[in-house]
């Protein structure tokens, strides 16, 4: 896969992409990463890539030439036939299911706004997707389109190793995970559960099935909405619901 | 404001806190960072920072040791009283107000995990908060942290100049923003709505809300549920359901 990123702050995206999966997948040739500083576009004089918003008001929003330019210019180069998306707020709510659909593809490029609005000719005709991360304020699009890259890249075929299997993630089983243990068994006088140091194989697989279900009743319940649960985990769940 | 991140992976946080408003923010002493490997509190001769889960099973566990020891080492010397703040698929669902109440703390610890889960006495006993940025997969917890701190920075008094205000950002007036437009007027045959070069500034207003509304309408219905619509929004939003 082959990802670009155009953003005017480059610079952010160094440290994150030379670290931990990001680095493996690179190195492993999996992926390759550009970033590209849309200024360099500009075809004004002054390398400007914002202007005034048409008619009025506060701000400055991102000229359609830069961005239009350094996109035409990226896939001239790469001969595909990239993804396109656009790094913000309005965009479609980003998910678990999203990341698998963008791992599928050859090329992803990634436009990252900040402070400003993009143009809209940049929204209707240039991008294929439109992202939101969530719903909070960022400064820009740079941050979110590393969660994009990084929840994307892990997916690809061959990147994860067995260390960091993601067959047990939430989200990828649908209900949140029950709760981890490690040495010592005893840290500052807080213990871990007799039933964990039991060595009773079927009593563990019993306790972490009832915390799994737990956790996910009492923190997200609406991941059980569509959850085919086995009988068992109904029952269970049924107890738990009348002991709450 | 004092922000305190521990992970394995510090070299992630130094572009990031070295750009943009975060930079800025640094610069003006609104805040000041800190980027802590806690392998560095390791008391094991080897630095380790994991170890096998009790009970069995795949993947490692974060130990509470290193991580206990890193948080109790920065209280100490901060003198305050922090947030703790894990950043974990099964924390809260972070949202702007989450934002808005974080930037009135003094001072915030994030503990980013990766691969791995974390030894739940972490989550018990030394976590204040559970953060998970949305339901999706990513490596560990630093890409989470540099989306809170994003957030949290720029709302700090005095951090956000006139270029960056955040009054009409979405999520903050509640609906999403109306399409901007900048020159030049006709791009590539790609032309801006006549209404906004019209110079008829009560007309550009309409427009806009109307524009506003028509956008949440379509793509995030959901805000629009809680959002208190003047009777003339009332109008246009009964006016835009009749013509979908």
């Amino acid at each position: 896969m082959r990802v670009d990123v155009l953003t005017l702050f480059p610079e952010m995206f160094e440290g994150v992409f030379n670290s931990s999966i990001l680095k493996k997948a690179k190195e492993a040739e999996k992926v390759s990463y550009g970033v590209t500083n849309f200024r360099e576009y500009s075809d004004n004089k002054h390398q400007s890539v914002d202007d005034y918003p048409y008619g009025g008001g506060a701000g400055m929003v991102l000229k359609p030439q830069p961005i239009f330019d350094a996109v035409d210019d990226l896939q001239t180069k790469s001969g595909t036939k990239p993804k396109v998306i656009l790094m913000c707020p309005q965009g479609e709510r980003y998910t678990q299911k999203k990341a698998e659909e963008l791992a599928k593809e050859e090329h992803l490029i990634f436009i990252c706004g900040h402070y400003e609005g993009y143009d809209e000719r940049i929204r209707e005709h240039l991008a294929t997707d439109e992202i939101s991360i969530g719903d909070y304020v960022l400064t820009g699009g740079e941050l979110g389109a590393m969660v994009v890259i990084d929840s994307v890249v892990r997916l690809l075929p061959g990147v994860l190793g067995s260390e960091a299997s993601h067959v047990n993630d939430s989200f990828s089983t649908g209900l949140l995970e029950h709760p981890h243990y490690t040495r010592p068994a005893d840290f500052r006088g807080m213990k871990v559960p007799a039933t964990l140091t039991s060595g009773n194989h079927a009593h563990i697989d019993e306790w972490r099935e009832k915390e799994s279900l737990k956790r996910t009743l009492e923190r997200r319940p609406d991941l059980l909405e569509n959850y085919p649960l086995t009988d068992k985990q109904q029952k269970l769940l049924n107890d738990l619901q009348k002991n709450k």
